[in-house]
């Protein structure tokens, strides 16, 4: 394992404006975080390319953005209102709360529940029994607080597309198998949010619910899983090694799902989910028919027959997938005493800085036209404060792949040269063809 | 004015797969929408040529993603807690609900308030006193119910960039004047939603502000609102004469602001706000010192001086200018008894379809060839579905700006038809060069 500490990327995120804890200054809000200009603009680039995976890449997918809010029966139907619970116990003596499940987790060789110390106080046998909490956030809409306004934050982004799937189906005229790819906000109420940003109260999912022909589900499940796998080394430039499959036992199943399996990465705090791969068969389309009373078949016409469609889903969470990008990209180059974030071009926020050697002789006018020309294309920034070192140094940490230099050269001869992040190799480029050197570099790169 | 009744493009946005009403088999939700696949797409596009507007073209502005959950004390520091309210009477005969101000705004000749009628029942004197009802959606975060853990879904996206301003201008080294750019989603319980996706409960925003030096803030208001008019016709193509400014009298100005201009469009149902451009003075950054009790002010270093920086805002609503769009793209060609949505083929959900001429002799296959050439460039479709006619005008009503038919003639000198949405004129182009060709049409035309 890479000897990257958490502590050493969320310190990382916060000083070059990748991630921030939310409402700081009001001391902070539990499990929210929101991000800076960089962290916007990697996030952004993450779910572009998973969306056009999707989306530009299979000719029957196509998007989908649901409201956050919803009709409150679809809650009912998908199982969230009755089952979408945490087991929750308190310590009598000191008021601590925990997940009880957790606590058994960390204590297996305490057969008998009360027996177990409260990880605060340290007191035996003080835990009341587990209750029931649900995770759903809820609100109320319209002007009276009453049962019949409630509505909840929704806790995944699934259930949107199953709602709407016969409507989209019908107005882009899809035809069994089709995919329903969406990307957006979800909330649960954790009671233990942890890890920075991998478990938090509000997050973003990037799901696809793909619809098959009931019996060619396993099929569909198992290409999926490869075409899953592929896209974090393909399309993210994530190592491979530290990626891998854990499928779910029959005792680890959800309630709708026949067969389940994470991808799982290797963080920095050990081997953990980013995204699941769910054969979920019909439970959720028959739920909604017998809750809302409306067909929810589908009539395939190449077979002339209505069924219920089976649905596998490919359900990756967007932040803990930045997580992933940033452990994966961190790297302490002690050689050099640097740090060094190895994002692919694509991703990179900033794709180049533009630095006058000196503050003089002209070399900054130069390299403000250099800007001009190359910022309609791509995002670069301008830096002629400190040491040139000091700025390439400051953009390694920021992941920008490539520092272009203005010397003295430059003013006779209209070249410049083009420092690469990683190897620190230095090329001298003519202006002429820089912005399409730049732009060829940061679309084969990988 | 463009003869559109609202009630043509709702039904076009339903049929062609751009919006639907949320939770449609539940009977509906409330004033939410949801976006179907062409809808998503052309958001998107919008949504990302302004992020481009802001952050790429411009050096000094960087982007933000802060929670839609914040500290609740953020809105009390906002005057959201206590004055964000709308006026509500009920009737006490048929218990009706409106909003008082519209009430009073559409009966101005009734001087004494009681003596209204109830528009639903008729009866005159039957309305309470108006009651203040706050417009923010309210939730509970942790376990426990009670005032300490509420708080509010945000209904501005603003807040989060005034509470993060120091840690952003210090981690990217910003120096005023500079800017913050955010997209998402914010939330208002309105009681009247109304016209289509014009007003919400859940919509979006795209919020800039601008930090300048107290005594710069006329300048940079002025030249704020040229820019930001010139947005809709050079990076949306509206029509310019159906854009205009509506200044706030000083009756109309919000609490924080000395200045507010409103960019009206000309929608089907009359002149209405898509965006704001306030002068928020320093109000905002005082209030949350004064609640957090830290330090709100920056250090201007070229000044050597502390100070509250002014804000300039551009507050645009991402529904509404989606809305604006449409109905700006909205063209009966009764001459050739069609509908096609003139969408600047940048934005256009999908940029071409690809069409064999008849199902046989080939030309599926070289069509089908044509698509994986074109996919990884830009989102194509391929349809054999139909009269090539047929296929066409489908295609028109989504906006697609360019039908490639493959005829016989393909198969024996490799060129295709390529059709332009908006004229229907037709050219053969060569396949060796017809990506490059495509591209450039949708890069360069407007």
């Amino acid at each position: 394992m890479k000897e990257t500490s958490l502590d050493k990327i969320v310190s990382l995120c916060k000083r070059r404006g990748f991630i921030f804890q939310s409402s700081e200054i009001y001391g902070g809000f539990g499990a929210v975080y929101d991000y800076g200009p960089l962290g916007t603009a990697l996030k952004d680039a993450i779910s572009q390319r998973w969306m056009k995976s999707m989306t530009q890449l299979h000719e029957n997918i196509v998007g989908l953005d649901s409201g956050i809010l919803m009709h409150p029966k679809i809650w009912e139907a998908s199982g969230h209102v009755g089952a979408f619970n945490d087991p929750l116990v308190d310590c009598k003596h000191c008021k601590a709360r925990y997940r009880a499940d957790e606590l058994v987790e960390e204590n297996p060789e305490d057969a008998v529940w009360k027996n177990i110390q409260c990880p605060s106080c340290g007191n035996a046998g003080e835990l009341t029994d587990p209750r029931q909490f649900n995770l759903m956030f809820k609100t109320h809409v319209g002007p009276v607080e009453d049962d019949a306004a409630a509505a909840y934050l929704r806790p995944e982004t699934a259930q949107g597309i199953y709602v709407n799937y016969l409507l989209v189906q019908g107005a882009m005229r899809l035809k069994i198998p089709f995919g329903i790819a969406q990307i957006g906000k979800a909330f649960r109420n954790e009671i233990v949010a942890r890890n920075f940003i991998f478990r938090t109260r509000e997050f973003e999912q990037m799901e696809m619910q793909y619809f098959v022909k009931p019996g060619n589900d396993e099929d569909s499940l198992n290409s999926w899983k490869e075409e899953r796998l592929n896209f974090y080394s393909d399309m993210l430039g994530i190592d491979s090694s530290k990626l891998r499959y854990h499928g779910h036992g029959e005792g680890e199943l959800a309630h709708y799902a026949k067969e389940a399996w994470d991808i799982e990465y290797e963080f920095p705090f050990g081997w953990s989910e980013i995204e699941g791969i769910h054969n979920r068969t019909d439970f959720d389309l028959k739920q909604h028919q017998e809750y809302s009373g409306k067909n929810m078949q589908i009539f395939d016409q190449e077979a002339n027959e209505k069924y219920f469609p089976y649905i596998i889903e490919t359900s990756a969470g967007l932040n803990r997938m930045l997580l992933a990008v940033l452990s994966d990209a961190y790297w302490e180059d002690s050689e050099n005493n640097r740090v060094v974030l190895k994002l692919h071009p694509s991703l990179a926020p900033v794709k180049a800085v533009v630095c006058p050697l000196v503050k003089k002789d002209g070399l900054p006018d130069i390299a403000r036209k250099i800007v001009d020309e190359l910022k309609p294309h791509f995002k670069v920034l301008y830096d002629q404060q400190g040491s040139i070192g000091k700025r390439y140094y400051r953009q390694d940490e920021m992941g920008t792949p490539f520092g272009i230099t203005v010397d003295h050269q430059t003013a006779e001869d209209n070249t410049v040269t083009v420092r690469e992040r990683d190897t620190q190799k230095q090329d001298r480029i003519g202006l002429d063809g820089l912005t399409e050197a730049l732009q060829a570099k940061i679309s084969t790169y990988s």
